[in-house]
């Protein structure tokens, strides 16, 4: 066995009993296993029997008229991830949350208290929450704009972050001869005045074995790659070609090394939805069969979400509508991109382009045997195009099963993936170096 | 063994390694089992071996100074008791959230996480956050007035309500042959449009296996009271006398019909620290024990935060200062007057208020046999001063299995306590009914 210094990050992005819209209706999955709490902490012992990075979930805070078709609306992530924590003792757990209707004082606590939970290995993936659903569920009428919603999120960080440090790692004493919990002296307030936020801190958590919950994000837009490549330590996206996956991965590297951080921090990981067959016309006919089970209804709906346009009455057979430019989207800027580009670039009706979207929402979905998905993966990997993968199992749990069981031996074999743990935080799986409090640098630089 | 036809209901009240606040430093604790989740997972399953109610965790959103000596800084409630659900099968989970510092949306969501995670087990403690230091971690120089914080937990509660009943009953179809998930004419929106909140709904969560969480309350000022008899469907309250109790118990049930509810939907609970002992002189041998253990510097500023005047420089061998009127009382109003009764009755220097208030903050501590502690609590049950009682263990794991182990088969015995578990939920321990959806009721009216 051949070992490449370096190594793939593998992280497994959970939905219910898949990410292919129609998942829930095929005879592989078990619908009502999208209600078990059972399913998703075996899918945690899936993933981390496969030495995966961590596991993730997606997140919104709306429902809406997708209701009729739509199988999450059932678990919120950090207390679900909790459930999975319990039961496992590597594999990292990321949690979506908004900077848009929190507050960063609750937050960062519950991301403390997950990452107490799991000894280290809780992560956070950031999201403004951009729809409009959303907004009325929080007292506003219509969604705040993309440009203020990035400015928000970069000053709840800062103080999550602020927060996450206020206790330095020795500040915890617990002992009970001297009856000091902690050293006060090695507790600090945060006192961030704001233009949003006015937070006097410290957190009521100290710090936990990883030192803070990992950052991840996956906005690929102008502010959303600005904002990644001054806060994120992962970042999720949906990347098509070897080409774009290359532009993507080019520029953004380029932004952390702008934002003077180690490129290495930084890990870049676009979406993949393997189907996964002994031969690649038993994966392809496979792929076909989640296909054939889409609801054109709930397709459409979630189509006219992505573009901003009512789509619910246009013939699938025919091509999308204009669209209109990008500047007037507030929602999902590079999801909007990612479809126009796809629909135009490939001249798709608006059938062939739900197929297409079906299996990962625009995600690159890849049909193909073990080797040639382990292949691929190698070809993003050692063309600077990927620092790692967003697996995207169409189907749950057959799908995570077969690509732990099938492609991840494989990249093993090769050298790209660990064979074991070697670290129990999911800061240590990403070989990140464990950050220093904030307040213990000014502590040094005070005294030094 | 006789029946009762009432029977008690019973929940421990979890804190750290035990209530009294020299509890870590008592050999019988072992004080670094404060960070282990596996410590709570434990105390969980021996309520569960008790057939108790239902377990449950106070919170505050900050720490301040008392870092020092505060070991509860560690875990938030909701997930740790998410944590605890998946390792038990019965007993309810009652976690503290405020109604001051987050938005309805997201608190009735995380509820419904940890009531679906659960099966139907979760309770909200609803308090409104009276602390200074919590204002000022939420962008407020001071905290918001005593009535003003009773009218936002008002309409705070409504929504969060609404918004559990926005899924009907059988809105959800999980029908992969027809390809619908729910319903979408038995998910409501909500359109709240108050005073301080303005949400449409619908909750993306269904209704639970118990309808929704049970709403518990523990202020006992005239808001306090006035809420709980309300909304509240059980109220935790600290009563040191039989009288004191029966007082209580008569007004707050009067309160509870006025509102035009039945008073057995509402369950009073007052706190019991219980140290037990094979005899007597055994059990306040022990409870000596822990008070020589009391940090005087710790007891002195959480006594300051009580009364509201700074004690941390007054002599502990002489009486309380004089104190302010309750009407500039902030906080939490029936501490203060608890407090102030209990020094000005009994005529007690600050030293001895110190060692009354450390098994439990002024919850009533009570030294005796297994024997002498199921009488008290069945003189309460059996006069009208109590519906059950909140056991505060004064140091854990130990107390609690004391407790379970010694006192329960003697209530049991008596006939006063289940012997077994009758129901999944903690609605059904409470013998509350499920209530139907609001919006059931609407669509009831209409076809009526």
């Amino acid at each position: 066995m051949t070992q490449s210094p370096k190594q793939l990050n593998l992280n497994a992005f959970l939905m219910g009993v898949g990410h292919h819209e129609a998942a829930w209706r095929h005879p592989r999955t078990e619908a009502h296993r999208v209600l078990e709490v059972k399913h998703f902490q075996e899918l945690a012992q899936i993933a981390e029997r496969g030495k995966l990075d961590s596991v993730f979930f997606a997140d919104g805070l709306a429902i809406g008229p997708r209701v009729e078709h739509n199988t999450q609306a059932i678990f919120e992530p950090i207390t679900l991830l909790t459930a999975m924590a319990v039961v496992t003792e590597h594999v990292g757990l990321i949690a979506t949350a908004s900077t848009g209707y929190n507050e960063p004082y609750n937050l960062a606590r519950k991301f403390a208290s997950l990452d107490h939970i799991s000894g280290g290995r809780a992560g956070w993936n950031i999201v403004t929450s951009g729809g409009e659903d959303e907004a009325r569920n929080f007292g506003y009428d219509e969604t705040p704009d993309h440009a203020g919603r990035y400015d928000r999120a970069a000053e709840f960080v800062d103080v999550a972050v602020s927060l996450w440090d206020s206790w330095e790692d020795d500040a915890l004493e617990l002992d009970s001869e001297t009856g000091r919990f902690a050293d006060p002296s090695k507790v600090h307030t945060v006192d961030h005045e704001g233009e949003r936020f006015r937070v006097r801190g410290p957190l009521n958590a100290p710090r936990s074995a990883q030192g803070r919950p990992v950052l991840v994000q996956a906005g690929s837009s102008e502010s959303g790659k600005n904002f990644a490549a001054a806060y994120a330590e992962a970042v999720f996206t949906a990347q098509r070609t070897l080409a774009e996956g290359q532009d993507f991965y080019r520029d953004l590297k380029a932004r952390v090394i702008k934002a003077g951080r180690d490129p290495q921090s930084l890990k870049i990981l676009p979406g993949i939805v393997p189907f996964i067959g002994a031969t690649e016309d038993e994966a392809k006919a496979l792929e076909q069969e989640f296909t054939d089970l889409i609801s054109p209804a709930y397709s459409l709906r979630q189509l006219s979400r992505m573009v901003g346009v009512d789509l619910t009455e246009h013939s699938l057979d025919a091509p999308l509508p204009p669209l209109p430019p990008i500047d007037e989207i507030q929602g999902n800027k590079s999801r909007y991109q990612l479809v126009k580009d796809l629909a135009e670039n490939e001249g798709l009706t608006v059938r062939q382009l739900i197929a297409k979207l079906g299996g990962g929402r625009g995600h690159r979905t890849f049909a193909g045997t073990p080797e040639q998905i382990a292949d691929e993966i190698q070809l993003w990997f050692e063309n600077d195009a990927a620092d790692g993968f967003n697996v995207m199992p169409p189907y749950l749990p057959g799908g995570l099963e077969d690509f732990t069981a099938l492609v991840v031996p494989i990249l093993q074999a090769r050298g790209l993936f660990r064979t074991d743990y070697t670290a129990t935080t999911l800061r240590g799986h990403y070989g990140l170096d464990r950050p220093e409090s904030r307040y213990a640098d000014r502590r040094h630089a005070a005294t030094a």
